[in-house]
């Protein structure tokens, strides 16, 4: 449990470092990779003993969804979120991407539209488009440090199209952690207007103290004939690439429609992926999940204060996630002035705002899923690609 | 390399050993597991590596389907199958039972007929079925010991709704290795009948010394516009709980409207499954598979010779695939009496061949990849439980 020993993983087929050079031009030798989140440090020990166990077990047949692994999930729910959920609620998906885009594929036909608070996580927008669905964009209030709902402006934005609500909780890219009051006006407004509340909850682990993560289906049980909700371990565990996640859908009809469309595609999960799911969702996975809070609290803590001392730079606090929100339009900068800036002088790999949508267009994404010196060197190289702010 | 090691895979979650009793009715404990198409044995060491390697590593974050694993699956299929194909004909598949939906779901509507020739792997019908198409059987002609076309009567079989061909090259469950000449038969009828030819050549590795595997796209390069070929290291490896397998699809129109469909939801292999196929598709790989090659030739030779030796059972020479098919109609008993012998005296668990369809009624799958010892067991087994037949 050493988030901060170097994990080299130029060279290993990650996407976050090398495909760095092809779509920053930032070579992985000099430059830092901030973009894509997943993580720089290992899994948890007990993640790793699984995927050892089954290498030295040697046999990769057939396997399926079986009741340890549905009973870990259960178990993880019920003592990190307080959610009871039952085992047959739980369906796998090919990860979340795969789960939101199956949503689209059941509740949608091509031309209908899906409503997205933006800011919010790039990909939404990128899969509702790419479905051939249309994106409703209603952006969220910001409020100093801070973003509210504002579903007034929201009703006023909805063309009568819409068929499912992408809603992202905690939310990416701010952190915001919602309150069980805000979730059922979320989950009152998907239903006046007849939509199908998909809830990505895959950040409900990463959660900082002084904030508690709430699932929508705790806050609005009653909107459960409306209401699906996606989880992985992908981000708490550091396994996106594994591709396992899960849905869980308390309602039998909604659940027996994406049953049934997982069955006409014949999705079956890989044996790996709910081996290492049924291994990180365990008592010894809950312990690595709050050190690895600790540890990206203090990632946190120090960008924030690095960057917040740059005039005209404001990473956002964050409640939530290891994703920091930096807001640049405080410098009366260009947003290709700041770009250029983090690609070629800081050289820092970084999400680009804008994609987020409506609220991103002067802000960039920085992933602190990494050693802490990396984060301190990701410090050092801002301060001096912003110094003449000083 | 030792395929005669007992790995004992009871409790480890294997669908084959694990479901046996409640499908079977027969206890993992006396019970003897010859059903579900996966090995009992290791799985090569440049696997078992690749796998050990990435859990040191330790960091299961997001990858792609990188170079190293398009070339590997190129050059195996240059060197094993004689078949040169460009690295981006290659798609990657959630496993071929995934591909076969994939292809139903891009090229068929619901309603929508696709072509068999039984018996043939049970999985064509019902995922036909399960994806409300329509199934089209076409018997292949028994001659003895010899399955082959009758492509007059199929023709005559066809009601207009086709849009697809399954295809199964090398056949399950007869072990049929096509000739080039019947290859090109098949292509040319997919033509005259307007039909995607959907090739699964899962078991291509799987070929018995004085038989020769020639891919659909050898044989019929002519047929490209209408052929697509699904490949997976799961069968020839031991690793089909990963569910990761290859499409290789030549025609860019049918390749564009595949990776449209993966792409709309949101489709991506897990990075142990390409680091698998990666390792698999090697040269330390095709050492192994040759060796395997040797240990199953040994299984059925004993097998065929016990069986065949019990008057009125008939244990069909296959040319390729660990899958032995059993004739019981020489028995004169009802198929209720064969299976209730399988079951209750032998203990052993089969694929049932009427599952297989039409040519099936009087037939029962057995899976011989296991160590000699348990085929030995079977022997044992499937001689005391037809002893009145000496």
């Amino acid at each position: 449990m050493n988030f901060d020993k170097i994990t080299d993983r130029r060279g290993t087929h990650s996407s976050k470092w090398d495909k760095m050079e092809a779509l920053y031009g930032l070579s992985p030798q000099n430059g830092l990779a901030m973009w894509t989140a997943d993580s720089d440090y290992e899994t948890a020990p007990c993640v790793i003993e699984a995927v050892t166990a089954a290498a030295e077990h040697g046999v990769f047949g057939y396997s399926w969804q079986h009741p340890e692994y549905l009973q870990a999930v259960q178990w993880w729910m019920k003592t990190r979120h307080s959610w009871d959920i039952e085992t047959d609620w739980v369906l796998t998906s090919q990860g979340l991407g795969n789960a939101i885009a199956l949503c689209l594929d059941v509740w949608s036909q091509p031309g209908d539209g899906a409503v997205i608070f933006s800011p919010v996580y790039h990909e939404f927008a990128h899969k509702v488009n790419k479905a051939g669905r249309t994106v409703t964009e209603c952006p969220l209030a910001r409020d100093g440090d801070t973003y509210n709902l504002d579903l007034d402006d929201a009703q006023s934005r909805l063309n009568g199209t819409e068929k499912l609500l992408l809603w992202c909780s905690p939310q990416n890219p701010s952190g915001r952690v919602w309150t069980a009051e805000e979730l059922r006006a979320v989950a009152d407004f998907a239903k006046r207007n007849g939509l199908i509340l998909i809830s990505d909850e895959i950040h409900h682990d990463l959660v900082y103290p002084g904030s508690t993560f709430v699932p929508m289906d705790v806050a609005a049980p009653d909107a459960r004939a409306w209401t699906v909700t996606l989880t992985a371990p992908s981000k708490t565990f550091n396994i996106a690439g594994q591709r396992t996640g899960n849905m869980i859908i308390p309602d039998p009809d909604l659940r027996t429609a994406m049953r049934h469309r997982q069955n006409t595609l014949d999705y079956d999960p890989s044996a790996l992926g709910v081996a290492m799911i049924t291994a990180a969702y365990s008592p010894e996975g809950a312990e690595w999940a709050d050190a690895q809070i600790a540890h990206l609290d203090g990632n946190r803590k120090l960008f924030d204060e690095t960057v917040n001392a740059l005039p005209g730079l404001k990473s956002l606090p964050l409640q939530s996630t290891y994703l920091a929100w930096v807001d640049f339009s405080g410098t009366g900068m260009s947003r290709a002035e700041f770009i250029r800036r983090l690609r070629e002088d800081a050289k820092i790999a970084t999400s680009p705002g804008d994609g987020f949508g409506t609220g991103g267009e002067f802000m960039e994404r920085f992933n602190l899923a990494t050693q802490r010196s990396r984060v301190e060197d990701a410090c050092r190289r801002l301060t001096a690609a912003f110094s003449d702010l000083q």
